[in-house]
């Protein structure tokens, strides 16, 4: 019997009790069966997601396109209205369909630089193809820098432009 | 601008490229709308599933519950198998919502305790809610030992009936 036991792992299960984290919903539609979870989970139904950070660094490289990851939770009242908003501006879903790569968590990944300034949801992140975190990438609130409101959504997509410019890589 | 470089993950990427990966699919409906991509990926609609390797680790031992993995390509013809003798069983499914925390990955993990004897598809991998790897619980084949044919439904439940007898924590 193998143990499958990593401190690291240890570390994210204590950080993941002591915070809001979302349960796994158990949608009920009205006739008694759930209604399946998508990769989207709204965020954009038509678009192509990654189920996993390691998964969308592979495309990212493979495809040499941005990745955009985005932290939320299924339950909280910020997410939701951006998610709205972002899911409803049809030149952001344009150009994330054309030219990014994206993944949406609702768990923490155990990857440090995913979390610049903390750990708090909506929170969006860039990701340039040689595997360098964007930090320089930000929204315009000073406590929260990659945090985004539905009125920032015109910032979001400089932003995206932004991200697009690769950076030259080093490797 | 923070590097979110890790070797760990130059590593994966190099296994990635060189491996016969599932792309994303672009699932194109009769009215040109792609089908939204869920989380399920047709192992179980009505299941509860959780996104990442971390996510449900969290939950086994959150709800002290054993965890099933399996690995599987969205082209690979005994994956397909495989999956629709697992979707239509009853009594997997039932077994499954009830005591099981349930995971389904197209790209693997960086942990090796997840391919005691290789990285092959499809392959069911049970994780104790003691972080335990169950290496122990494996298939009929004793070249690919954690491979189940759509025949072997039966000794998969079986398995998650071995799977659900939880060893004793020693944490």
């Amino acid at each position: 019997m193998i143990r499958g036991l990593l401190s690291v792992l240890f570390v994210l299960v204590a950080v993941a009790v002591s915070s809001s984290l979302a349960k796994p919903e158990k949608n009920i539609a009205k006739r008694g069966k759930r209604i399946p979870q998508t990769l989207s989970r709204g965020w954009g139904d038509q678009l192509i997601w990654a189920q996993t950070y390691e998964e969308a660094l592979y495309w990212a490289r493979a495809q040499n396109k941005p990745l955009m990851v985005i932290f939320h939770l299924e339950d909280c009242p910020h997410s939701a209205s951006m998610k709205k908003a972002f899911a409803e501006d049809k030149d952001v879903q344009k150009v994330l369909d054309e030219d990014f790569i994206i993944l949406n968590l609702v768990y923490e990944t155990t990857d440090k630089h995913l979390s610049p300034d903390g750990q708090y949801v909506p929170r969006i992140i860039f990701v340039d193809p040689s595997m360098t975190v964007r930090a320089d990438i930000t929204g315009r609130y000073s406590n929260r820098m990659y945090a985004y409101e539905p009125s920032d959504i015109k910032l979001l997509l400089s932003n995206m432009q932004k991200a697009k410019k690769l950076l030259k890589t080093e490797l």
